[in-house]
């Protein structure tokens, strides 16, 4: 198929809109209590580039929805992200000082007030994901199914599962299939959720989620072997932390475990795998065919 | 009215029912990963009222319904409960050792896994309230007001809004309205929301909804108020912590503002409010009139 979109375009008005939303969804941060409000919006603003909302819209999209009637769970998706950054950063668990070239939230508001902003965004994404389905107006029953979708992801089945074999694989000798575990627990299902989600919530039939889910999941994993090669070769300019700090902190790496050019032989099959995915949905999924190429790509 | 509830047996057979529920909700602990299952069930098992679940059945049963119809919602209203006893116990938070006379999650598992542990418990807590809609097969649009209610109560406008001013009053001098605020933010917000999530479940009608409100403000109130007044008065052997640790800590406490006495008299008060209002609804709020009582009377 002939590609007509233009990419940075499409990502750059998504982003747009999604920070928009954001601010709007965010308690102000002069509302009491002001800390944990300016807490939140500190690490919720601190330049991401929203990959995850972005899923949300594209999904919906897929299924031939529109930005404006997923844009509560693309936030909560965020929202989810972010907590899970925050307390990562935490110095009971990766004890990093930075995160994009600025000091990690309890290096500014304190552990008290990090873990409670952390605790505070993700009551607020399911929150969000309540209103999703009030907005947009269809079946209700869609928002019990997208709300399983995202917690599994997000619990001890996803996303908490990766982070705590994360950290007990620390220092250890780690087997492939534990790394396996660990990226698309940590990594991989909360990605896998935001496209379903989307694609969820306009009742998307399974002709599209199917191969959305297969795209999702080879975009997911390869999103973070990239993560993984661009700490061993970013510069502290490009990654807004110091390269190789994963190497510092011992922790298990698909570099590591299969060096550098199998690594990114690998991102690269998965790209062209969820590319070959799309290819079966349509026209509507463009902007995922090259968000494809450019998370292999990208150099931050 | 004449009261036919044997609360002691009311209170026991529901706090059974929601530890059979609770169980069959968690993540069994031999479950990969098994440290963060462990851990949850180390929290979740240890020894609670269920306060919070009983008034979710009990807001059920005052609009018509039954326990099984709101379990789900029950357990979820326990999980959150439970989550953030663990986070405040943390060494950033309030830094306990003990609670309920074991040692606190963190001191078992680490904090790591400590704050792991509540996020999933959260995480697991509004996946609940999701299927609690699918279980109850009525309208699915109650679920959306539920989720709200529920995250409102847990979040920065409720319970977290409550801890944050909490921490930031120590050692400070509080004014009465600050202790109003935390107070009612703190433990309030959420007891309010279990009795009203199991009445908004049933669909309970505004001439039910509005007294079971009012109850629920007064025994949210008053539990906190006796809570101050047993950490003044009560044994180590009684609470599972030292007495007095309200005191060392610096909290801001109803007896250290208002005197012991009219912390007393004011638990009174509210459990006499809570009755007055629960008369207004009918036979089906018995076991809720007795446990105005309860709570005030409690010596643990």
């Amino acid at each position: 198929m002939t590609l007509t979109v233009d990419l940075a375009r499409y990502l750059a008005e998504r982003r747009e809109a999604v920070d928009q939303a954001l601010d709007r969804a965010l308690p102000s941060a002069d509302r009491y209590p002001k800390t944990i409000h300016e807490s939140m919006r500190y690490s919720v603003f601190a330049g991401g580039k929203r990959l995850r909302p972005i899923l949300v819209i594209a999904g919906a999209e897929a299924a031939g929805g529109s930005m404006a009637e997923v844009m509560p769970t693309a936030c909560a998706m965020e929202l989810v992200h972010t907590y899970s950054l925050i307390h990562d950063d935490l110095p009971a668990m990766d004890d990093d000082d930075f995160r994009r070239g600025r000091p990690t939230n309890h290096k500014v508001f304190g552990e008290a007030v990090a873990i409670l902003a952390g605790d505070a965004l993700l009551t607020l994404a399911f929150r969000l994901i309540a209103e999703n389905c009030a907005a947009n107006g269809r079946d209700p029953s869609l928002l019990r199914d997208v709300l399983i979708e995202i917690a599994d992801a997000a619990g001890t089945e996803g996303m908490i599962g990766g982070q705590v074999v994360d950290l007990e694989s620390e220092g250890q000798k780690v087997l492939p299939e534990t790394l396996e575990y660990i990226h698309t627990h940590k990594t991989q299902a909360l990605i896998r959720a935001s496209l379903r989600a989307g694609a969820l919530l306009m009742n998307a039939p399974s002709r599209v989620l199917a191969p959305l889910t297969r795209a999702a999941e080879c975009l997911g994993l390869a999103f973070q072997i990239v993560d993984d090669i661009l700490d061993v070769e970013g510069s502290l300019e490009q990654l807004g932390k110091s390269a190789g700090s994963d190497q510092r902190k011992q922790k298990a790496t698909y570099p590591e475990i299969f060096g550098l050019e199998v690594s990114k032989l690998r991102a690269r099959e998965l790209a062209e795998e969820a590319k070959a995915a799309l290819a079966m949905i349509g026209p509507r999924v463009e902007p995922l065919v090259l968000l494809a190429d450019f998370i292999v790509e990208r150099k931050s």
